[in-house]
């Protein structure tokens, strides 16, 4: 079968390879809609410490179930599933504890082949497959797999709370997930940093209510002067800039707490600013990948369904045809103007 | 009255000055016992940023009052008692929010004169003072005004919880009295890094299991060594010293705590080892000064009183007469080998 | 000066008493407008425990100041107030501790005079009041004294979150509150029990989803049976009504919390159903007074100012005039059919 | 095989049935240990719900592996486990969630058959089972499967802390392990009911402070006298008796916490006082079974190892040969008085 792949560090490009096999408790599916993710480039260009070749990439799909083993209770062939990007292995130790859970559940293109696949692998599929709503199209389904559960886990770890003020800081995509549930946990002033007028416009559908931009200063001091001089409740980190966290603790209260799901993608270190992290040493950094599985998922599925959350906003392009994967990526990693995030329809 | 001060920066000296005077809930004390801090140091040599002169140092200090104010009413002039270092305006709205309550209780040497003085001020004493038990010496009881709580405040932080494997890292003092607290706790393993034999005989008393040097190599390749490549539960990080944070990065396990009372009092920035934070992006820093007033203290006075914790073994000078604080405070200054913490009774 | 008192157990009436004085830190002030609550029935009618006479009634009032302490800062006469329900000595050492504050916050009617008075006093008036905005009626304002404050705090000890389900069960001006309070923070799903017409609209304006009747059967059945057997995550309680937490002991969900702000206002005991709390052991009863002071009410008047909540659509009765309050009491008493809360403005 | 059974409501005996298969990540064991525990009694005499027949009865046991699933990786034919009386099924979506992991987990004798019987079936062992160490005794061993285990959960719901004032009220041989654990979390005064001499010799043993007795009167009574009227922070509430929590409602003080792993067993209903409960709405209720799983089992283990518990005082009495499990199983039922806890080694 035909993926497409990281071949070496720096290098991309379309690879065979054996059709995968399920086990008792897993499925082999094809791909009815892939995305590419911030992830995939950090993964194909900027680590170079986990050296892997021949990898097949991507791990945001839904898809539908070509196979299933024995042991699987609640999915059958030809199923069309949401598949979370981190899906764990409940029959190992690692299970008993939350944080293995979730860094042994980044399998795809980590420690195995990706979704970026003619088929793909799925490992303990009660546990970790939702099944597709029909009335939730393939465009916004995609975006529960990380972008909704990665932009709600942000929130999450940050305790928003009601009447808060918060500000978002990182990858668009992630980020208006956050702002979406930010709004939904009852913050009452919400600020984002604005990049292009998708963005933009989205943000301020899922909620946002003030838009800062580069061009008129230092972030953190535009931030200071919106709240007068008070900073935020809360600071949302998400995407590859370890400006963003420097950002974030120049603004945020006493007591207030960062949540943060960045990857940080490059360099050595990063810093924090001295004089407003130390003097009151005061605030808390929470960091964490988002939890995967089903419950989760199926969870999230209800924001959709209720209408509480629509992820369809940040979807700007959309692509048809298994082998556009390739352009879909590329855009990613060159970050077209107009780009919140890209789509590939098969 | 006489006082020792920050005269300027990097500059301090004795100075004359008017004997202050209670306000209706508050009490003017002369000091029994004082103790200098690192961050009394940090306060006059290392802090350009608030300027401040002709400020008397000083924040550890146990007095006998000498007059008090009418609305008072659990004190009457005579009383011996143990002053927090933190004392709180009860009295202002700041008193609604527990962080504010920290940062505004920070008054002495910052925003009023200290307790290097023959007479000095406390604010609001019914919340804020404690009565000094008999059987509890003066060596003893100042270490409860800062010591103690803050080594305390780390370990909450951190969340240590029974069977923990813990690493203490930063100044001797306060370090020694969060192996203590973790200990406490039911800390199955704690970490310390050995420096001067007092403070390693301490570290064992308090119930520190293993001692590592620095001699041996990279601190925090030491702790990945003797955790088997695991790392610690919970790294507890005090002092001045930004390489603590670095480390403790370093070897906290994912889903671990960092409980943070540091300064990091010099450089602009400090920073955060990329590759092991990011990665996986996985703990938790809480960082905070520790709280003050009474209630605080009269717990901490039972810890003592019961015999849980006995901090005088901190105490490695003892000083004789009021003059003596400027030779206590230049020990702490220059860090004679075998210092843990002096204490000066008048 | 005039004030409507419980004279004797079970007996109110009016009486003379002289007017307060007010300390350094606190005000006297003149009623704008008050509110009879179920408190007030509960200490007059339902208590013999504490026993209590000729003490004012009331703790729900908007005011101007008339007096103010020479120590007050941020007040003066002629500015009008909001007055919390809970007003903090935060000038003793019970201000040390969260829920000494709230037991001892308890003043009016309680430990000193109440508010039905032709002038009250407010003690710590720096702490405890808020400046009433102009564009704030004094309708709407008085219900920030109480019911808002108690209503969303239900919703703070069950920790709703997005998406869960909620039950409201009890009294029902705060369990009004206590649905806004849970749409605020994201519940998907809001469960109340209908009584007359008044409060159904307005549960369905706060954002009710599914309303139930006590003629349709018993409640912890429909609760089930609506949501197909699963039970709620959250159930928020408050009023004088000890079947309200048997019911949602019934039917909280394993892991769920019950938010008590009840009162269990008669009988000696209340009962929890054995089979349905122990066989899993499952929740967690959370039960507190609301917090007062002046920082939560801040925060409350803007959510009403930012039209995140309209308390005003619980207010279905206005009376004008000082002895109208006689009136507004008796009305709560006799739970007229068209009733959800009485204000009677000055 | 034979077995020792629940045959019908109230009637127990031996029972012949066929041995059980393992499946892929299953296992079958021989017993080494086994012993009877009050949920036995319960489930057996007290429980009329869930009606059971010829169901064998028992969750406690230390046994050998005699086969063992292809897919198991971390254990072998022979290996000498301990088994946690919680055997969780990851491999099924319960497993997303923590309250269901354990309802669900509690499969012993409530919806397959138990311990007491010459092999049995455990579930999922790599993320169930742990390796008994050489140096732990049999009896030692077999008391963490279930006693240790729930006697430190009660001490985590309530969320002892250094410095706490707790009383632990219930079942002795899981009391006793509450006392344990609340000495390792740093409880300064410990209250326990004494009833026979082992139990009040193993209290004192395991940190107990205070011991009260029956028969000087009313255990709450006792309680609020030893604290001058105070109460206590915590409460450990364990065992059948609906009493306990009475007691602990009474004595709590304002902001406490009650950790609840009672059982409840007899009777539609239990009660709370009104009067305390209500009064100042004040505390908090916290009920869960234990968990279970191998990482619990491994961190209980390490307890052990450390010398940080000795579970064995809690075995008071030893019996030989596996029929003898008729026998300790009936001295729980009668309660001689002498009793603790019984084993039977095979
Ligand atoms: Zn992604
Ligand atoms: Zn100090
Ligand atoms: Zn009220
Ligand atoms: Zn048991």
């Amino acid at each position: 079968m035909k993926g497409f792949a990281m071949l070496e560090s720096n290098k991309v490009g379309w690879i065979e390879k054996e059709r995968p096999i399920a086990g008792p408790y897993d499925a082999i599916l094809r791909p009815l809609a892939l995305a590419p993710c911030v992830s995939d480039i950090y993964t194909a260009y900027q680590s170079q410490l986990n050296y892997r070749e021949n990898l097949i990439l991507g791990h945001e799909a839904i898809g539908e179930i070509v196979e299933v083993g024995e042991k699987v209770k609640d999915f059958k062939t030809g199923d069309k599933v949401i598949v979370p990007a981190i899906t764990l292995d409940w029959k190992s130790n690692e299970s008993n504890n939350t944080f293995e859970q979730q860094i042994f559940g980044r399998r795809y293109s980590n420690i195995k082949d990706g979704v970026f696949s003619e088929y793909f692998h799925v490992n303990d599929v009660d546990m970790n497959l939702a099944l597709l709503p029909e009335d939730i199209s393939l465009e916004t389904a995609i975006m529960l797999t990380d972008t909704v559960s990665t932009g709600l886990h942000a929130v999450e770890l940050a305790e928003v709370d009601y009447n808060d003020t918060v500000v978002v800081l990182g990858t668009p995509s992630i980020s208006l997930m956050s702002v979406a549930g930010a709004k939904l946990k009852g913050a009452r002033r919400i600020i984002v940093v604005g990049t292009n007028k998708e963005s933009i416009d989205a943000a301020k559908f899922y909620g946002a209510t003030d838009i800062i931009y580069h061009k008129y200063g230092p972030i953190s001091d535009q931030i200071l002067e919106l709240t007068k001089g008070e900073g935020v409740d809360k600071a949302l980190v998400s995407g590859m800039d370890s400006d963003a966290i420097t950002n974030a603790v120049k603004v945020v209260k006493p007591g207030g707490y960062i949540g943060n799901v960045n990857h940080f993608g490059s360099g050595e270190r990063f810093s924090i600013p001295r004089l407003e992290f130390p003097r009151d040493t005061k605030l808390s950094i929470m960091g964490k990948i988002t939890p995967g599985g089903r419950k989760r998922m199926e969870k999230q599925i209800e924001l959709v369904t209720s209408g509480t959350i629509d992820p369809s906003k940040i979807v700007t392009h959309v692509f048809h045809g298994f082998e556009k994967i390739e352009d879909a990526l590329n855009m990613m990693k060159t970050k077209s103007l107009d780009l919140i995030k890209p789509v590939v329809i098969l």
